[in-house]
């Protein structure tokens, strides 16, 4: 939860070394947009959309979270690293520590963080990737964006609206 | 990874209370089936489909382990009940403890599971549940099973070719 | 916390390739007296003493509960063994795992499970190993015992003690 | 393991609402001098030795990572706080996150930080605090500081040390 006047932890999840050069560039843009804004920027620490978001983020003077899943901070040129030993583990660390998480593109890992902040209550902005339907075909509407700016302009609500209504 | 000649682990997830009155019974024959074939059955420990495989697999005498995300035993009849107080993290090591997943119906958390063993290479086999695409729409194609029975069959084999090839 | 009339699990916790034979052999007899009053014997899944006392409890026909570090079931031969992948994280499974811990002999690994234990109120008997004592130089007083039986009958103690008046 | 020319990050372990005043102004200096010399402090993000870190380092101007137990961020004004949701298993993480660790004062739960440490190769120097001897009686000789800032000089000789040997 984000205390009022508090600034908001957005995770940025998204594929890692498979990621498309599209998706690393708009992660770029979303980290970016969202240092400028204030928010503080959660990744996974590896490469792809979480490299690009980081970069982006430190580019507009932001501060940056990185939760590695191995025990080194190599590799990472977040503000601050954590190199929790975990593995996949790590990934309910990285929506522990949102307020809000921003998914560029597709993969497993990222379904993992996606369907885990659903499980717990924390809002998710897709930019591209994967679908989710239930047995009966329906779409499991996630909150879906279509830029770079729409996808933090979303998130940035998404965070407000639950700062005031929730108390995780 | 199954030593040759060891007991396969085969992890049973599904929704917990909101989990269907056909999800529950599905669990129970998928439960049942798998300790008939030796297996130990692993699940999170809460109700619905993790109760039904739970008490399917205790009726046919099976070994049963559960994974609570609490800091309680309480509330599961498994063999050995393991309060990990991790939240759902615990998602991480019901898969991590597991040769292999069968998922009965869908949830956030459900699905959660089956990306972090599709992320981590664990075998899966679907009963029922959701359906996941790519951006283009096409079906990330996982086992489906349109019958306990042969949920049970086609996991047993997915542990076996694994254990053959894969050392993890 | 134990239900009344449920099996108590009692951790047996030390040094493990750098056991000595006399603490090898102490966690054997504690294996045996655990398994033969009901217990669950839950351990770290290594060498040394914790190897001892699974294989005590397996001569005893005894239920065994192995929380690995690593992400692979070998090297133990517990009745359910989980490769959580942690690291030395998995020790605070273990103390969660327990109604009580048993430490036999020290090390670096087992004081920290004693401490974990101390600190979230797990009741902890030390059957030799290593002492702790304050600024002051007053010793920290651990329930101590003398021998492998003393010690099991004083850990069965604490645990009923602890199910008529705790619920954690 | 710090890359050379990278930022140290020192965990600051020690009681939190049970500490003396003369441990969390023992921790207030330390957390101080850390920052002056350029490391990222690193607590728990609790009360007593935590806080006192944690306001040392903001007054000049250092950067603070707190790791906290529970789910909130509330309570500590470190410039980066990730609520855990894991418990006491965060501990394991802030030893993880460390390059050393320096131990003000005792608890339970600092001795598992020491603990955890030493298990793991992480330096460790502490500063006044509990004793830990072996069987025979001998002390476990840990690096012991009596003022603040020798504890700080100390710690950071054997992050340089470190930095120079291993590779973790």
């Amino acid at each position: 939860m984000t205390t009022p006047g508090a600034r908001p932890y957005v995770a940025v999840v998204g594929p890692g070394d498979g990621a498309s050069p599209d998706d690393v560039a708009a992660a770029r843009d979303v980290g970016r947009l969202l240092a400028t804004a204030g928010a503080v920027v959660v990744t996974g620490g590896l490469g792809g959309v979480m490299a690009g978001a980081t970069e982006g983020a430190r580019e507009s003077g932001g501060l940056t979270l990185a939760l590695l899943p191995g025990t080194s901070r190599d590799g990472t040129d977040a503000t601050v690293a954590v190199p929790t030993g975990l593995g996949e583990a790590r990934n309910v660390l990285v929506v522990r520590a949102a307020d809000a998480v921003l998914a560029v593109g597709g993969s497993w890992g990222t379904l993992s963080e996606i369907a885990l902040a659903r499980r717990t209550g924390v809002p998710v902005v897709c930019l591209g990737g994967w679908r989710v339907s239930d047995a009966a075909g329906a779409d499991l509407a996630l909150p879906r964006a279509s830029s770079a700016p729409q996808a933090v302009t979303l998130v940035l609500e998404l965070v407000r609206d639950a700062s005031g209504t929730m108390n995780r």
